[in-house]
């Protein structure tokens, strides 16, 4: 871990939960990033409150507002986190906002399968489109060869939940929207590995476990912290052997 | 073949491209189902000319308007069919409506993502939720043992390109959204499996192979009228050892 440096970092949906907790984590390390980016749909409301206050203790922390589909507002913010960068460009990028609803195969409705796959899958589509040149940018700003996620990557927030072959914890909840947008998010990050590795940018699916957050609820066996912790354990020991693939906080290999 | 004897059978997208293969194919068996559904959007419009000429020919062919992304047009048009099967129910469900845009990762969109997983994913989820108790009774109503295409089933028409360890034909189509939505469509039918497969229903997705459609553009390899005729061979030989799987239409077994 000593040895991993990353310059920036940009995570969505990060007032909370597991992306809350990432943020905590980077800016918490030894060699934290120069930029840390936080993006939430409201940082001056409310649900924004705990990021505000480690923004008020970390000058290196920048609160951006993100609705991540809406492609406009995805525009605008890029262009704020570039502006922060000055001509750097942004090593680590985490979809991670997501959204779930507790439907069935009975309950499940268009709305709100519109809604899941619109938050859970365009939105790390439409932000990783704006974000590339900046990826870019740091892919050949870097001197290492290979990929990883300290040169250039995008890291998709995804869940076993929605590995087909497993089906994980399907008696615990159906979750149907849930499930059909975590197959399509792993195949958008399949996608982004296969058109963004000619770049030098890494393209991961990572499973953070089952936790104890909002979505989660509080019988999940893993606790936030462990979690991000975990995810941050893994991100030094991706290269491009894992391009396009799929693994858990605890750095397995996942089946689709 | 020849003891493979299907009553009733609907199949949706059925004005043009495979679907029409399909209704055709089960229309010249020598042992025809009682009920073809063939649904299109517009029966009246031009582009339903074929199914019409065949309608003048078949008195067993029905034709019924179905728009699969509008939730009140789908339960309008399942007491349609509800109402022709006098009591009985409907054996066979085949989704097979569905869209491709020629999309890269660069040119995708909100629009053309959010349009092609309404009609690949969210219209096969919502068709089999209204006609789900019209396959319970002709569960119900047979007597044969294990699930069965013949019994009660749920074809979802999906696509190798949907296999995310395959990402078959990536460098003629990168086609994002309909990866991502037959990937997801791929997950609608795992799920299917399981939630139905106690009512004694079939859940299987099935690659119908790179045709020549609209869709599938004049350079594929195979022909309209030699997929239908494989995927209807496929059919019998689909039992409870199959469901939640994914086949192709020479009966082949795909990975996710």
């Amino acid at each position: 871990m000593a040895g991993f440096n990353v310059r920036s970092v940009l995570v969505t949906g990060a007032n909370r939960g597991i992306g809350l907790e990432l943020v905590k984590q980077f800016l918490g390390k030894s060699n934290p990033p120069k930029w840390v980016f936080a993006t939430c749909r409201d940082p001056e409301g409310m649900q924004a409150q705990e990021l505000q206050n480690l923004a008020s203790r970390h000058p290196n922390l920048g609160i951006v507002a993100l609705e991540v589909t809406d492609p406009a507002n995805v525009k605008t913010a890029a262009a704020r986190v570039e502006k922060h960068l000055k001509g750097s460009g942004l090593n680590l990028l985490i979809n991670n906002a997501g959204i779930l609803r507790l439907t069935t195969l009975e309950t499940e409705t268009l709305e709100d399968m519109s809604l899941v796959y619109a938050t859970n899958v365009i939105g790390p589509l439409l932000v990783s489109q704006v974000f590339l040149h900046l990826l870019k940018k740091a892919a050949q700003q870097s001197t290492q060869t290979g990929l990883s996620c300290s040169k250039a990557a995008i890291v998709n927030i995804s869940s076993e939940g929605g590995s087909i072959s497993k089906l994980f914890a399907w008696q615990l909840g159906q979750v149907i929207s849930y499930r059909c947008s975590k197959a399509a998010l792993n195949m958008l990050t399949k996608c982004q590995s296969l058109g963004y590795g000619g770049d030098g940018i890494l393209s991961v699916a990572v499973h953070p476990g089952w936790v104890q957050t909002d979505m989660g609820s509080p019988q999940a066996p893993l606790t936030g912290e462990a979690s991000a912790q975990g995810i941050l354990n893994v991100f030094p020991t991706l290269t491009e052997k894992d391009n396009g693939g799929f693994v858990s906080w605890e750095g397995k290999d996942l089946p689709w």
